[in-house]
C-alpha cells in the first residue's frame, strides 16, 4: 500500500468517523425506523428550481457544460449580493463572495487558509461535528468552549490563547436549535476584532426561527466585513441538500488565497447547480416561509411530547429553549451513549437520533444527550417516533442504564 | 482581519496562483481573442444527459433533493464499476471507488491524507499545475522531476528519498499530449509496489488516444490495486466540465481516510451530476469516439501547421508526439515567458495559450514553452489562432525578446 506518514495517519485519525454514515448503515438494518437524525427538510425546491433547469435541459444550454469563474456564476453572485444587502442586511463593505458546493465546502477552504498545525479554532459547545473534522483535517486544533448554550462572550475570551485563529458561532443553533441574541453576537465579533480573529458564522439555519429572539446575523454590524466569515446554505431552507450549494461572504484579504483553495479543490460550483441556486434565490425567503412556519407547528409537538413524558413521570429535558433550526437538544439519565446508544435506538427501538458525543456532548455524570431532528417528518410520523424513542429511553432506565 | 499564521500564509503564499482565471481575466481585456488556452472539448454531453436530467425536472424527482451517500450514489457506483472493469480492464481486487465533483477533488482528498509537512510527492515534468497546488495546500512537497517526456522509472526512482509518498504520472499528458506505454506505466508502478508508495494515475484523457500507443492505466495490472489510485474525468470525453463530476479507484485501506475528507468537503456529490453521470456512462466510450476522431483531424493540422511554419523559416518544435489528450507544447526561442509571455500573445495578438511556467517547465537557456489546447477550436478557428500564434512569436524572435 502507498504509505502515509505516521503524522498525516494521526491527524486523519484525529478526524472525527462521519457521524450520518454511522447511522445510514444502522437504518438500513432496520427499514421501519423513523428518523430524527439527519440536518434535513421534507419540502420539495421552489417549483422555479425545476422549471428552469428543465428548460436548460430542453434548450441544452451549453453554458451549464463549461467550466464556469472560480468564484461562481456572475448572474448568482449579483442575486447573492443583493439577498445579502437587501434582505440581511448585512455590510459588505470589505467582503468578497464565494460559491461553493454546500457551505461545508466554504467551512473547509476557511480552515485550510487559517490553520497552522498546532493553531486553534474556538468552538462554543456544543458545536456542528464537520466543523471540527475541517479544522482537524487542515492541522488545526479545535478547542471545544463549555460556554453555555447561548455563548458567554467573557468564557469563549478567557479560552483565547496566542494560538487562537478564530471563533465558530452558529444561530440558529445546530445542534441545539438555539438562537443567540443579536448583543451577543456582536459582542462576540467585537471579541474577534479586538483579538485579531476571525468570527466564522455559520448561518444556514438563518430563516429558521420560531420564537421572539430575531436572527441577526454579525455580518451586519459596521465594518465587519473584514473581520467576519458569513455562511449560508441553500440545502436547508430551499429543501435543495441534494445540489450542494452554498454561499459565504469572506474578508477580501483571504479571497485570493480561497480562490487557490476553490481551483485546486472544485474548479468552479457546478454550474447545474449554481443555475438551480439562482431560481431558488428569485423566489426568495418568502417562498420559504409557509414552509417553515409548518416546522413552527413540529416543535410545538416536541416541545408539548417532551412535557407530557416528564408529567408521565419520565425523567428528561429538551435543552433549550430550542427557538430555531429544526432541532432540540435532549438530554437524560443513560448508562450508554455514542454508538451504542445509537443503536439501542435503532435497532431495538426503530428510532434514529444523534448522540451528543457527535456535537462535543458525551455522556457525563450518568446523563447522556440526543439531537433531535424535526425537519423530515409529518406529524404523526413524529409522534410515533417520539413515542418510541420516550419507550427507548424508559427502557434505558428501567436497566439501569 | 483574522489573523491567519505566519506558516499558513507561507504554505498558501507557495500555492500557485490558478492560471486559468488569469487567462481569464486577460481575454476578457480583448474579447476577440482565440483560445488555444482551456482545456475543455467542444461538444456538448450525450443527449441522454439532458433527457435524464430533465426527466428527472419533470417528474419532480425527490432523490435529487436529498442527501445521498457518501461514496456517491449505488446505481452510479455499479456503472462505474462495470465501466472500469468491462471496459478499462482495471483490478479492482483492493479497490473502493468515490465518486467526486470533478477528478481534481479526488486528487485534493488523496493528498490531505497522504501527506504531512514536507512529505514529498514526485511530479515528473511536466505536470499538472492542481496537483501541484493540491500537495502544497496539504503542506506536502511536489518534487518535479526531470525525466523525459516518457518518464523513465530509473529517473524517478532516483527521486526517492525517506519522505517521498508517492508518484504521479498523467497519460496522456497534460499538457505535452504524449501517451506512455503501457510497459513503462507498469514499471513505475512495480516502482511504487516496490518501495511502499502510491502511484497516483491521472486518466482524466484515457480514451484520448490519436496514435499508434494504447493507452493501458497501472490499475490494469493484477494485485496493483491495493497501491494505486486511478483518476478519471466526465468533463473531457463527455463534454461535461461545468457538470463537475468524476470517479476514483483507491486503495480499500484509504476508502475510511477519504470518505472522512469528503464528508468534511461535499458531504455528497451533488445528486443532479450524479444523474448526468450515470446518463453518459450508459452512453459510454463508444458514444464518444467519434467526437475524439474530430480532434484527432485537428491534431493533424497543428502538427501539420508547425511543419509548415518551420518550412518558412521559423523556429519553433512540438515537443512530442502528441498523440494523445488535445494538447501539444510547443517550444520557441523566447525572452519572454510566464504572465509576459501571456500578455503579448493576448492582448498583442489575440491568441491564448499556457506558459510552460504552470507546469513546472520556464523560460530556460532562452526557450520557452506554450501548452496549445486543439480542444475547443473548430478547423477555420484553429487555423487563424495558430497563425495569429505564429507571427506572435515572430514578433518576439524579430524583437530579440
Amino acid at each position: 500500500m502507498g504509505r502515509t506518514s505516521p503524522g498525516a495517519a494521526a491527524r486523519m485519525a484525529a478526524v472525527a468517523d462521519p457521524v450520518i454514515p454511522q447511522v445510514g448503515a444502522l437504518m438500513r438494518q432496520r427499514p421501519d425506523a423513523l428518523s430524527l437524525a439527519q440536518g434535513m427538510v421534507s419540502w420539495a425546491p421552489p417549483q422555479a428550481v425545476c422549471q428552469a433547469v428543465g428548460r436548460a435541459m430542453v434548450e441544452a444550454d451549453r453554458r451549464l457544460d463549461r467550466y464556469g469563474p472560480v468564484q461562481g456564476e456572475e448572474a448568482l453572485l449579483e442575486a447573492v449580493r443583493r439577498e445579502l444587502t437587501e434582505v440581511r442586511g448585512l455590510d459588505l463593505e470589505g467582503s468578497d463572495l464565494l460559491v461553493t458546493a454546500g457551505s461545508n465546502m466554504a467551512f473547509h477552504a476557511i480552515a485550510q487558509v487559517l490553520c497552522d498545525p498546532g493553531d486553534e479554532v474556538l468552538l462554543p459547545l456544543p458545536f456542528y461535528f464537520n466543523h471540527a473534522m475541517a479544522i482537524r483535517l487542515a492541522g488545526g486544533v479545535p478547542v471545544p468552549v463549555a460556554a453555555g448554550l447561548v455563548p458567554d462572550p467573557e468564557r469563549l475570551a478567557a479560552a483565547i490563547t496566542p494560538r487562537t485563529r478564530a471563533i465558530v458561532t452558529i444561530s440558529p443553533s445546530n445542534p441545539s436549535g438555539l438562537v443567540t441574541p443579536p448583543e451577543v453576537l456582536a459582542a462576540i465579533n467585537g471579541l474577534c476584532h479586538r483579538h485579531g480573529l476571525l468570527h466564522v458564522s455559520d448561518e444556514a439555519y438563518a430563516d429558521f426561527i420560531h420564537g421572539a429572539v430575531p436572527h441577526r446575523g454579525p455580518g451586519r454590524l459596521p465594518g465587519s466585513g473584514g473581520h467576519t466569515v458569513s455562511l449560508f446554505s441553500l440545502s436547508k431552507a430551499y429543501g435543495m441538500a441534494g445540489w450542494r450549494v452554498g454561499y459565504a461572504a469572506v474578508p477580501r484579504q483571504l479571497m485570493g488565497a480561497l480562490a487557490k483553495v476553490q481551483d485546486t479543490v472544485l474548479i468552479c460550483p457546478p454550474l447545474v447547480s449554481q443555475r438551480a441556486a439562482l431560481a431558488a434565490l428569485e423566489a426568495g425567503p418568502a417562498w420559504c416561509r409557509p414552509h417553515i412556519a409548518t416546522l413552527g407547528q413540529r416543535r410545538r409537538q416536541l416541545i408539548d411530547a417532551v412535557a407530557a413524558a416528564r408529567t408521565g413521570g419520565q425523567t428528561l429535558e429538551l435543552l433549550g429553549p430550542p427557538d430555531g433550526a429544526f432541532y432540540g437538544l435532549l438530554r437524560f439519565p443513560s448508562g450508554l451513549g455514542g454508538e451504542p446508544l445509537m443503536r439501542h435506538l435503532v435497532l431495538g427501538h426503530g428510532v434514529a437520533a444523534l448522540p451528543g458525543d457527535s456535537f462535543g456532548l458525551p455522556r457525563a455524570g450518568g446523563q447522556a444527550l440526543l439531537r433531535l431532528s424535526y425537519g423530515m417528518l409529518d406529524a404523526s410520523a413524529l409522534a410515533e417516533a417520539l413515542g418510541r424513542l420516550f419507550r427507548a429511553l424508559a427502557v434505558l432506565q428501567a436497566a439501569g442504564e
